[in-house]
């Protein structure tokens, strides 16, 4: 594919990489050879023969070898010279690191952004950057981070920053979920947001899209290509920078033209790309595409423990647009004979009681409700502190329970936990376990609601 | 004064209560013991002569000394018999635990908690509930949840959700924040909520008022409380059963009649009451009231090592009334000469770099900007993964030096950190340090907000 050499480069050469540890150089050298990247590394810097056991370079010249790609992390004045010898060694392309480009606001990183960009064009060179931290790939064993590993998931993330990208990331592998790619893109110079959309949509390994973004240079185009690849696979967007003070710092960021809150939101929604407020709501959304299949309809079953969190799920559901299922009589008939009969409750949001529960009533009742027939998708609130006998805890249990029984169920299932100490070893089993779990009633409703907000959008045509 | 032998009986009497560990009562006892209750405890059953090592009585006619309070727990058809026999006893008032009244649904449950009010009422004994948990209160050692400890805070929590008061007690208490009291009040029997916040309002050992709410009896009073109330002291409420849905699951679970989500706001507004949205916010939000003065204005500086954070956090300060503070020149010039040229910025909000950054770097730029006169308010985002030499997280030292300048500055200051596991040690010790930290920017900054408007509504009288 077009993009192949920034995707599964065979050769890598390094411009500008130092010795020294803080240099993002070296940072990104120790990052691909920390994954293990299987092709070769060219470190180029005039002033030391070798850097972390490799084999350094004083000009790109100097290597005999073919070069698909070359990681530019020179100061700013010296990118053009770079692109230069890189389009005279018949280097394919550059990641371009180094920042005090458009996003330093004066006329003079603009006009260096204008120039390289020019260069690029004129030496037959494509440029990813400036200001990007570059390409995470575990199947190629590319990696911008140290912490970047070999294991791969479903999901693409294309990050306009490649602070968040490393944060998104963090976050996402502690929830279980991994990639097949990210792209830090910085400053959208020359290579633009539309041709990672359009790569990723015709990505095998790319089941899933999301992106943190500031802007874009052509937003006809991103529309378009948009449009297109939602119809194939979910593409999840936090768009920043929506309020004018968000726009103003976007632009002091990756100099993106921001944009109104208004055009975006019809934008997306004529596109049927799911908008993420936010990371928290970007990491859960994406938790419940990754893990969940898309449900039937917007019909939703609450099954809660505590009864508080029961009223504020009901609240939160019709807040995003779900409907509370009505219970088949069968349903109501069967949940009488395992719930208990006082501080509980058999119509939906269904109230198991708090005092006396046991996760089995949990996983029974989730069980008969899933068999619903006016029941889509199904939301069990659990793991108050709760006491039993010289344990105070039981939500390791209800865990358990909750593994059990989506093994038996088909329909859609996310649980909630309270988000503190006492449950982050639940929440540990059920991210390994692939069951969505999230620390607020609220966060599940809005990833639940996004499942069948994708599907009403896109696959059944409403755009 | 009047709610004394609820807040501080010196002898309580728990009729109802088993030697089975997972009934309610047991529970009740049990917690009280285990926070060491230091009055006389009187456990009612015909059928046992000893509970946990206390003399059980057969009746409450037996008890020769004075019973200041009894707690609740038997059958929702033997509650009115046990009201009568405590009038009789001369007891003050009694904590119905039981459950099966109004909230149930049915005309029985309905018609029993009209008699259990008569009852009460004939009989000159006041009821906290039915379908409660009763008081937590560390100063004199009652607890009804056995988590619960004798250690004491600022904060006054009225919990319409038992489930709730046990949870938000224990995500607070990991945070740092304790309590002065917590009332546990399910259905608004006799007892009120009004009563409550009165009671609060005039406790010294209450210094910021939180709840969580389905509804109440007699608006109109509410009203005239609360609004007295907050000019004391702020007043925070998560109002829950706004939505048709939420109201319907409210009505079942405390019998609560919720109202509309247009009025409840204006009401919040008018009487100076700070609204949260969920439990999250509602944590949010008392623990900067917690931690922090009230800020001089609504004018935020933001500084940020990850770049991606900084635009969102633009977003999220304009998004909540914030406005960013257009820097000094004096504070821009002292800036540039810790921050590094590139990748950074020196506006609003000041981006000190990703890949490079030094914790110091935050430290002495966040002294820098709490000196400017144009600041009133200050969040600083750090703590991406970030590598240095073997170590990949920072995240410790920057919550060091963030512990360090808050010992150096006078405007109210908040901290970002992704809420990751790799942060977690940092959150544990800002917590501990008593500077606020939220895993998001969006969290961040309404909790900011929170305080300014509170002191825009409340103090100066714009209601």
């Amino acid at each position: 594919m077009a993009l192949d050499w920034l995707f599964r480069p065979k050769s890598i050469a390094l411009i500008g990489v130092s010795r020294e540890k803080t240099h993002p150089g070296y940072l990104l050298l120790y990052s691909l050879l920390k994954i293990g990247f299987e092709g070769k590394l060219y470190p180029i810097n005039p002033k030391t023969d070798a850097i972390s056991g490799l084999k350094a370079f004083r000009r790109i010249e100097d290597i005999e070898d073919e070069v698909d790609l070359a990681i530019v992390a020179v100061r700013p004045s010296l990118v053009p010279d770079a692109i230069r010898s890189c389009g005279r060694r018949g280097v394919k392309g550059c990641i371009v690191v180094s920042s005090g480009f458009k996003e330093s606001g004066g006329k003079e990183g603009s006009e260096l952004e204008k120039e390289i960009r020019k260069v690029a064009r004129e030496n037959n060179v494509r440029l990813l950057g400036p200001n990007c931290m570059g390409i995470y790939s575990p199947a190629a064993r590319l990696a911008f981070y140290p912490n970047q590993t070999a294991e791969a998931g479903p999901l693409g993330f294309i990050a306009q920053s490649g602070s968040l990208g490393v944060i998104f990331y963090t976050l996402c592998k502690e929830r279980g979920v991994g990639f097949s790619k990210i792209i830090s893109f910085g400053n959208e110079c020359d290579l633009r947001f539309a041709e990672f959309l359009e790569y990723f949509g015709n990505d095998p390994e790319t089941k899933i899209i999301a992106s943190y973004l500031e802007g874009v240079e052509n937003g006809r185009e991103f529309f378009e290509v948009a449009k297109g690849i939602s119809r194939k696979k979910p593409v999840i967007i936090w768009k920043a920078g929506l309020t004018k003070s968000g726009a103003k710092a976007a632009l002091s960021h990756t100099g993106a033209l921001a944009g109104s809150d208004l055009l975006w939101k019809a934008v997306f929604k004529q596109a049927g790309i799911i908008q993420a407020k936010g990371l928290e709501e970007l990491l859960d959304i994406v938790l419940a595409f990754v893990r969940l299949k898309l449900p039937r309809g917007r019909h939703l079953a609450i099954l809660s423990g505590p009864g508080g969190p029961a009223v504020a799920a009901a609240d939160a559901a019709e807040s995003c647009g779900l409907t509370l299922s009505f219970l088949d009589e069968a349903t109501a008939r069967n949940l009488c004979e395992i719930v208990p009969p006082f501080g509980t409750s058999i119509s939906n949001p269904i109230d198991i009681g708090f005092g006396s529960v046991d996760p089995v009533f949990y996983k029974d009742a989730t069980r008969l409700v899933a068999e619903d027939p006016n029941v889509d998708m199904i939301m069990v609130i659990g793991g108050s502190p709760i006491y039993r006998s010289k344990s105070l805890l039981r939500v390791e249990e209800f865990a358990e329970e909750m593994i059990e029984v989506s093994r038996l169920i088909e329909k859609p299932l996310v649980t909630v936990l309270p988000g503190g100490a006492f449950a982050r070893k639940a929440f540990q089993r059920l991210y390994e376990a692939g069951i969505p779990v999230y620390p607020s009633v609220e966060r599940a409703a809005k990833s639940l609601s996004a499942l069948i907000d994708y599907k009403e959008g896109v696959l059944y045509g409403c755009h």
